[in-house]
């Protein structure tokens, strides 16, 4: 072994953590599918590796980023790469289901690898600084000996309990938050343009919004925990009606409404239930019934 | 006139403003269609009157809050109540579409009704407060003329042009932000339940994600507005992955996905048109075409 930690997939998370690796000042060595993604990290100081496997063996702690687990597994699945893995430790830092990251901890239990399951909160830019946020699942004393290396990507790490799928399931939750969220902003500035509004003088309203989501997330989470379901500052049918607004006005300018017209779907189906004068968090209580 | 403003509509959020107009020390009048809403407001001194004609009557400016344009119609087109209106001042802070907000401008200039329209960006806790945010648009000498009333609700007040329907554009393009956030939130706080995890849990985090939203907005209206879709930090096939994940995680579980599939529909959709290496604003560009 010549490295501290070896990074398999450069792309542009793979590259920020290697990046944040190195100027921690680790030793590192790299490894990409497609070559010639390393350039920048081998003049900063990288080992560039010929091969998974030999990356693989270069470090006791191995970390992958790639885009899911079926690109994870077309790398760590190679016989020669299983067998390099043997014995030390593998961190998958790629983004996927609950289901997969117990399915690929089962797997690595079978091969004699020590697994760690992760997932990354927060954009690339954050990578290596204290804005970074990694939530982390596995065995208590595998991360507790490998939480040092962790920790020199900044930032705050969480671990989140021995159960392997814990972190993807926090991960699936917290990107359907973000992804909804993005997906509304997307809809919102063509909805804005179609009237005339460009979306820097939409910003910083749109930043307001933003600002007041924290709170009501913290506050709605108590009454979703506790069954609380009061609307009395602001009903179902108030926020339904204008959703309504919504879909109408962009339907009116020719853009597609799907994303509003599944959401006002899911209020007015617990209105219909006889829920439009609780507050918005009953649509998730209903959306969670007959499992 | 007996009164500095008259509120009708008496939900939570005309409550909220005419409790905010009593604490600044004004006289108010205030109505609304269901009798009985009005008892803690006449015992912080409102006045309560037994006609809209009436609490219209008795103040130089009304401000009506109720659920949309039907509603105010409902309220403001009765003959006496547009006969009581004629000369005074009437601020619809109720939520609709531009085009309602345009049409109501129009039926108040046939009456002789002096108008503005306006729009409320934060929640009831928050007026009164330095945290209320408020649009208007309308002719600008008339809201000049009772900004000094209207800044009793404290808060940040902003005219956005003498284009009546200007506020209610904003409205729902910052809603269409609003709602769809809310609804991944609820739609996460369900999924993670499925997973054992606790939305108490889950909110800390959902409000790291709260708090990534608004530089993200930041930049990315830039990107839109200058046609730049760069995904060179986070390419929409990571997005649409990830989008496929909740999907799969929540369906899974028996849970419905709606909201997920059609913004993943709308990240596929702009990757079938060749923009996958692009950001995820690209979606905005690729919504608003055709038209
Ligand atoms: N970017 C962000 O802001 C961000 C934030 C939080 C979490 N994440 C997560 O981090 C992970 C990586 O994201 P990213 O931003 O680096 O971009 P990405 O587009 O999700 O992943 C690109 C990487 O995946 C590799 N890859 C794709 N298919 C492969 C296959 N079949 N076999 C081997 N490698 C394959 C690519 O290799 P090639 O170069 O050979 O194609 C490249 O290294 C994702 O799970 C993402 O959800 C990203
Ligand atoms: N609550 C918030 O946090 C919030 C935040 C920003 C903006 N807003 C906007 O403020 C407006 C008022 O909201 P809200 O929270 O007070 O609750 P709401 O449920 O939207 O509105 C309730 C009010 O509308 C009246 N109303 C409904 N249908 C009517 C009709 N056909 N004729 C006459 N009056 C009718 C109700 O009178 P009855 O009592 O007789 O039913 C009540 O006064 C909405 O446009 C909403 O979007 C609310």
């Amino acid at each position: 072994m010549q490295s501290a930690v070896t990074v398999l997939g450069l792309g542009p998370m793979g590259r920020s953590l290697a990046r944040a690796f190195l100027d921690a000042g680790l030793s590192v060595t790299v490894w990409n599918r497609t070559p010639g993604r390393d350039h920048e990290l081998v003049e900063r100081g990288a080992v560039g590796a010929a091969s998974a496997e030999e990356a693989v063996a270069a470090s006791g702690l191995t970390v992958i980023c790639v885009v899911n687990y079926d690109a994870a597994d077309a790398v760590l699945r190679a016989a020669a790469v299983a067998r390099a893995l043997k014995g030390r430790t593998l961190v998958n830092l790629s983004a996927d289901t609950p289901e997969r990251a117990r399915e690929t901890g089962a797997w690595a239990d079978r091969h004699g690898i020590r697994y760690l399951d992760g997932a990354i909160m927060t954009p690339t830019t954050t990578i290596g600084t204290a804005a970074s946020v990694y939530l982390h699942s596995g065995p208590e004393d595998l991360y507790r000996e490998h939480r040092p290396l962790l920790e020199a990507l900044g930032g705050t790490h969480t671990h989140l309990g021995e159960d392997i799928g814990r972190a993807a399931a926090y991960d699936i939750a917290l990107l359907d938050v973000f992804w909804t969220a993005m997906a509304g902003y997307a809809h919102a500035v063509a909805l804005a343009r179609a009237e005339g509004i460009t979306a820097r003088e939409l910003a910083p309203f749109a930043q307001g919004i933003g600002a007041i989501l924290p709170p009501l997330f913290a506050q709605t989470a108590a009454d979703f925990d506790d069954g609380g379901f009061s609307g009395e500052g602001n009903p179902l049918t108030s926020g339904a009606s204008s959703m309504a607004h919504i879909v109408h006005a962009s339907e009116a300018h020719g853009i597609d409404a799907g994303v509003m017209r599944a959401a006002e779907g899911m209020a007015r189906r617990a209105i219909g239930l006889g829920h439009g004068t609780d507050g918005f968090i009953r649509v998730a209580e209903v959306l969670g019934r007959h499992r």
